[in-house]
């Protein structure tokens, strides 16, 4: 769909506004009623902080509603009798819809612990997680008083309605909701870029298989033409980026052991900033590589 | 069983000399028995030499009787009715044992399509080798003319036999038969050995299960108490070393990213010299490591 | 002086066209008559590429007058007597104005030894030159016969003016006359882009005094906030990169050594190619930092 | 001179005993006969600990006589009328015969402050010093306390005597008053150290002239024969390691640009431990190198 521009929201009847952002925040239309009478906003931002702040000043009987009108996640019975759509593309974009059978076991005990304990359901924004770091969020959040969890769930409540808001509504400066992964290679055998390497990013999973969720080649200058992750928050978790080194050497007819000392590079590493920039560059020969964070 | 020194063995009579090095050529002592009558042997090295000059100056159908006399790789059937202690050993030295359904299937085929071209076993000297390395060095020799096959077979039945005698024999200088895999950690985030961190080394199998053959953890010095390989050949094969080094920085209180950019970190390369000193070290900080091919 | 647009020169009077275009090619303003026949020019390139033709088919005669229409390198008298304003600026910003007395030697010998073998000056398009480069190509030219010393005369002739042009025209695509030097500092300590270290750039003189050409500090991505060198070509020579990384660990109050183990760090490295975008970056913790050629 | 064993030492009479040790402390044998009466030692590190105690447990006005028995660095009066051999080996080792006028003019200085403020000769053990060092020192020991200096004198005068006691016993274990640096060249380009690659090891000082400390070649383990320095403290300074490696990828015919990119790379680091053991490696492409401190 089309975003609309906040210049046309501005504009809008009010029944037009609402209905745009009705679902911004799950089930609860009210709180973009009262964005509605506050308007015009000069930015985005501005939107955004209208509607949190309303969230925040709610009574609490409000507020434990819109938690609660919150679908469980991985829950196969609520997601066979339908979830919002947003919902729905939220818990699909981190894989719970292919869960391993260890992993909706583990879903499900998290679940039922959480509702157990709080009375409402686990709430995460899940565009900003791995499927682990669901779980490993869950392990420290179970502890936590009452009240910290009404505060926690809220947080992230607010940062799906921020995600949402950024995909729904275009105009000026960006929600800065969205993160970037990307790399390059460069040969330091010859002391140039290494163009034509196949390079494949895999989400490691604790409980089920890892996943490849981004291939690229990369260009004349060692990049790849788009990162590897942008445009969306970047999923906290384990990964690890695999370069097809061996072979670019050998087209090189650079003298190489048989088999090659190095083929395949794996580097493993932790994505801990969903809203960073994130480089993880490779340089390398057939005898040796370096990696390090860069920015 | 403890060597015999190579004086003893000079000063023995010949029945004792040839009982003890019956069997450094597979089933066929009469290459012990020439090699006792050229006595003394200054080295192991020429005592080695003699016998490998018997074998490459017997007539061919004594060569033919040699290499018939060696069993299939990883053949139930022959395994069942008994190996020599020392094929036996050889064989589950290099996992052969233990081989999964996957890898059966291509040793038989591998067994069978060899036998059936050139009417002998396909014979590797396997402590040099791991089991894809024993795989891939068959499609490299099926295509092999005959006469090529049988110097084949016999130069890895010489070099089977420089491992037994290296095993049955002391005495002056070694046979450069064995090689040595070792590591280091340089933590330079503090300028130091980095102590105390936990290695794998793991052997990277293509058709079955990937196995952990050495584990240890660094000490002061950064190094390992013992080289991962050392006295034997190194198996020519792809391996993975893993080092755990984010729990090694958080115990020392390292500010790190949440979680760890860097926790388990694999470098995988491949031995390509059995002979060789291959030292693969780790420099690593919190956000960027490198590593070499060392000496 | 402003540059004039390729459009108003496209559509200037012939007069008007000479008088800005006459000196591109030194005291020679026949080739700039001969352009302003075939305007329109599309683009800068396509201006230059017609007065290089009308060069190259100029009759011998012509072609030696060129070059003999161009003042020695750093020939005091000449200088005294007064150089076309191009010319001073070219041999200025090479420093030709601020020779040690070795230098100045040297350059006596190189003019003499030219002159007296062929007879016209020796020529080169000193912006793409350190003084020990322009020394340096004498040594490899001086053994040449004479048409070729004419063809590399001319070609220097033509760079020469190429550049010229590049500073007299706008509009459109630049002459691909200019080369980038960039560095960047990652402090792979904390993992992040090292902020406000001081950074020199001293190009190495065989001959005189080595001289700081630029001077940065990083800024908060670890850049320069403009390339060490740009716009203009990177002139072939002997570099220092020199980074002051001692403070900025001890202002972090990292544990040092006192001394610290690095303080001020050298990169000696050289320019090769005057029209390239060369990258040298640190990487640095306070016990280890490495470096490459990067683009 | 050939060092006495302990086992003789222990063994001589009292007069010959004092008279081997009678100079270990400068111009003040009642130490050495003070230690006379307490043998046998079981090792030179007791026989040291006897007399540096009787220095410590001696009265005030014999620990101010040994100290004023010491001549002033770099004095050139005193030099002319003669110092004992080890002052004048130990001053001539750091290179205080060599000074530059500006370093002359420092010491004196230095000597001419520190006597008026305490009324006795500054002084260091310039064994574990560069020029650089003891004059850096100085500045932090000017501002103590009479106490506080009179305690570092001691403490500076029984370094002095640990070493020279290390070149007059032989026998058992060495006292720990020596370190070791060391490098190698490991060549990533080709995955093999780096052989016959020229070394040179240059103390850098801020008064006077660079000189050069040590020249080496590697070998073919890319090591030197012989550590750069070792046998004796590693003198607190700055240093330069130059490593001339663009003539060693020539030699080999690697592709290089022209001139090429690294030719020779300095590596400048301090020594900040006399007693320690430091590595400094080169890992080196023709584009690319690193460095970091080893052990």
């Amino acid at each position: 769909m089309k975003p609309i521009t906040l210049e046309d929201l501005n504009a809008a009847s009010k029944a037009d506004f609402v209905a745009v952002l009705a679902n911004a925040f799950e089930h609860s239309p009210w709180i973009a009623e009262a964005a509605a009478d506050q308007r015009p906003f000069a930015t985005i931002a501005e939107l955004l902080a209208a509607m949190i702040q309303t969230v925040q000043q709610a009574p609490l009987d409000r507020r434990m509603a819109l938690i609660k009108a919150h679908p469980d996640l991985a829950n196969k019975t609520q997601r066979a009798a339908g979830l919002t759509a947003d919902s729905n593309a939220e818990q699909n974009g981190a894989g719970l819809d292919q869960l391993s059978d260890a992993e909706y076991a583990a879903f499900e005990r998290v679940n039922t612990a959480y509702r157990n304990k709080f009375g409402f359901p686990y709430i995460v924004c899940v565009r900003r997680h791995t499927r682990d770091s669901i779980l490993r969020d869950f392990e420290r959040r179970l502890p936590n008083e009452m009240a910290k969890e009404i505060e926690q769930s809220i947080a992230e409540i607010c940062r799906i309605a921020a995600l949402r808001l950024d995909q729904l509504v275009s105009g000026g400066e960006r929600l800065a909701v969205n993160g970037r992964l990307s790399t390059h290679v460069l040969d330091t055998h010859s002391g140039k870029p290494a163009a034509g390497i196949p390079i494949e990013l895999i989400e490691i999973c604790a409980l089920g298989k890892n996943r490849v969720i981004a291939r690229a080649v990369t260009n004349a200058d060692g990049r790849t033409d788009q990162p590897l992750i942008h445009g969306r928050p970047l999923p906290i978790g384990q990964y690890e980026l695999s370069f097809c080194t061996g072979l670019y050497f050998a087209k090189k007819q650079v003298p190489l052991s048989d088999p090659p000392f190095l083929d395949r590079i794996p580097i493993r590493f932790a994505i801990a900033e969903p809203e960073g920039h994130l480089h993880v560059p490779l340089l390398v020969t057939p005898w040796s590589y370096g990696t390090y964070r860069g920015s």
